[in-house]
């Protein structure tokens, strides 16, 4: 299957080849995470995880219900949700009083908490976070771990005495989205989202966007400020030093399995997956080739390997009685980084092959110093693949003066700031505005509808 | 509060001061982990995915939701649980078509994808487990951790060739059982539940019971064995080597939170939470003792021990500017296993002050070596405190011959084995046949009920 000519067809196939996930479940969008699957992201919420706890966040678990009377307090972000949350009606064969809501987020099951847990300032920042089921309702066709009815979703929360508190936080987030982000070998852009598409209740929102080799963005990770919105309508208060009584200001930051999608789309090619060793479950394969009479010797070599390598990274011994061409096969679809193999002719030269995942690479390294050796090859695998992604999402980021020259990737123009601008657009190419960069750039032009002088760009793409 | 006079209320209040969890989320008996209670769970979860990930276990994740249609195959299973589910009926604004089922244990969810996943032999046998929210819509008074309606769940699903394959399962279960029970410092006891009250669609149950310092039982693990009840419903069948078709035979094992709520009630005292090492986030907090004018050097010391233990344990250095009183309360609210006080006058003797949570023993120790004795201390209390509550287990376990001599505890009596005579107990006690002991227990006299002779026991228990 072709990457370039059918993507979505192929996206299908590497996560049915490589065994991520079965979209066979009787409920459309609904999907089963198969182990190896699950294992990735297990990986990758454990970054994300150590991430957070080292900046002073605790990890909570909330109900997955939210009772209709919290979660309809705030008016825009009912708005923004009533369309698309699933209603738990009935209990046994009781009808039920209040009809609770699987949550689609989970500021209204956390914010009445955080009213009870906040009293003085020596309680802030107060900072959350969670990984776990979030459930949206979606009629548009689902894609898997793109657009899903269920998502494996990681949210943090977070409440502080000040504006500018609160806005050191996303300065925080954003750092964390780096590293992130570099564990994941996926290049971004992180916008600040235009006013008319902020997240429902916020008072800013910036999203993190990949872009696919399909030409499209995809949002993989988002950052709201709150302001005190959610906290007048929860009455989220703290007591200052001087003994007054004033509202929190809160944050967001949002993650999700769409992180897995991505580094699919981004990294895949025609033989299946391909993962930055950091998000690799299996770093390294040992594959002995066991030639007749010779076997036991063999193995008894690669188990050798095995145990020298164990301790610098994650490793398998795979001593299947199959062909090593089936194996071969199989952990290419996997994705698996490094593979190992160990001939009659290697053990002759005290040598082993070894073969790179992302460039198909084969080389002959000495036995001796091997760890060492491959944990560099590793090392250095991770940083060739953010810089090859980084050099195609630049490729595919384009300046343009006219609309009529949007095209597949990010598209960068002038825009005088004013709403009206931005809206013609989104509906004059049919793309979503992502928003203006957040890291400024240097421009001088005009708006590329109004034609006013500007200094600012906006970018543009078409979205998942 | 008093551990042995008020158990509820302690049980409550431990839970309160230790930040485990809140109930005053706005869903009766859906309760928020708070981070040190998500931490606890998080240990004993990771303990449970090791042995099972060392058995060839895969890790799996399945969707909440399950369609109706596929949760009303099983009759029996069916009418163990119709009424006890969470409906979700809308979606959106539609009515859904398909109504969906909260799981309640995930069977219904899991064996439709077996089918498609299990073709010949070589797929069996196969073994999965998920870590996730269960659900169930409660009547009885809920109490954290024990009886709840979000119930954070541990589920093993496995499908075998035949139905000794199976059997063998439940001993390797039984095993890994053992094992995780000893890491939680909860002895037990295994009973094959009486057929009447084995688990829906079963062919036979096993139960692990602890049992509380209120004198009741509290199942915290289920093994069922249910031959291939379930693979005839869902038509899971695989073809053997001479090209049969049949079905498989298949096993669950089950545990839950509940795991945490025996903990807690068995090992905790009137200070609150007392951890076992294994199960403690926190293993040893060094609290160093300010002294005016020393403060600096003080904190640099402490700050040195801290990095010396932290190889070989979970450590915290409590550097807070709060009183020593203070911390010390706190933390043994919190159960850490050891205090390690370190005060001007242990610096200048070379020594510390290493205070046992368990049993308050307090003992000066000299610096040098301090990390391989203090490790030694914990191995020491984790094998303590299970003996101690071995010993309170068989002190409780009664063998009585009157059912007027049942009381709180393990009651053990002679039964016939017929099934009149087992409720008999049942209803003339109020309590719960737990079931006949699975390791055999020698035993020679009559049943309480019919009195006849017989060689076999049965417990009964008030159960949770």
């Amino acid at each position: 299957m072709r990457k370039d000519e059918e993507f979505s067809e192929w996206y299908n196939s590497v996560i049915d080849r490589a065994e991520l996930s079965d979209k066979r479940y009787p409920i459309k969008g609904m999907n089963v995470w198969r182990p190896y699957g699950w294992a990735i992201m297990k990986l990758i919420d454990q970054a994300i995880r150590e991430e957070f706890d080292s900046t002073g966040h605790g990890e909570v678990n909330f109900p997955v219900l939210i009772p209709e009377t919290e979660f309809q307090k705030e008016a825009e972000h009912v708005k923004g949700f009533e369309g698309d949350v699933f209603w738990v009606t009935r209990g046994g064969l009781n009808e039920l009083d209040v009809k609770l809501v699987l949550r689609p987020t989970s500021e209204t099951a956390m914010y009445p908490m955080f009213k009870l847990w906040i009293r003085s300032h020596a309680d802030l920042p107060l900072k959350v976070y969670q990984i776990g089921p979030v459930f949206r309702y979606e009629t548009k066709m689902t894609r898997t771990f793109m657009r899903v009815r269920e998502i494996h979703f990681f949210e943090a929360h977070t409440a502080h005495a000040t504006f500018e508190d609160a806005e050191q936080q996303i300065r925080e987030d954003l750092q964390m989205n780096e590293r992130i982000m570099r564990l994941l070998a996926l290049p971004y852009l992180i916008s600040r989202r235009p006013d008319w598409d902020k997240f429902p209740g916020a008072h800013y929102s910036l999203g993190t966007d990949t872009l696919l080799p399909s030409g499209r963005a995809a949002q993989v990770a988002t950052f709201h400020h709150y302001r005190d919105n959610f906290a007048k309508v929860y009455d989220v208060t703290f007591e200052t030093e001087t003994g007054e009584h004033r509202f929190v200001h809160q944050t967001t930051d949002g993650m999700s399995e769409r992180l897995l999608g991505a580094l699919i789309s981004i990294h895949g090619d025609e033989k299946g997956l391909v993962l930055p060793p950091a998000a690799a479950p299996v770093q390294a394969v040992v594959v002995p080739i066991l030639e007749k009479g010779r076997q036991e010797e063999m193995l008894l070599e690669a188990q050798r390997l095995f145990l020298e390598l164990r301790d610098r990274m994650r490793v398998k011994l795979d001593d299947r009685d199959i062909r090593p061409g089936e194996k071969y096969y199989e952990w290419e679809a996997r994705g698996v980084p490094l593979r190992v193999e160990l001939g009659p002719r290697d053990l002759a030269k005290h040598v082993v092959t070894a073969v790179r995942r992302d460039t198909g690479e084969k080389r002959e390294l000495p036995r001796e110093g091997l760890p060492d050796r491959l944990r560099s090859v590793l090392d250095l695998m991770q940083i060739a693949m953010w810089d090859r992604a980084e050099k195609i999402l630049k490729d595919n980021t384009f300046t343009i003066t006219s609309l009529g020259d949007a095209r597949d990737g990010f598209n960068r123009m002038g825009w005088c700031g004013k709403e009206s601008c931005g809206k013609a657009i989104a509906e004059k190419t049919g793309m979503n505005v992502l928003g203006t960069p957040f890291y400024p750039e240097p421009f001088e032009g005009t708006c590329i509808i109004s034609g006013e002088p500007t200094k600012q760009v906006v970018y543009a793409a078409k979205a998942y």
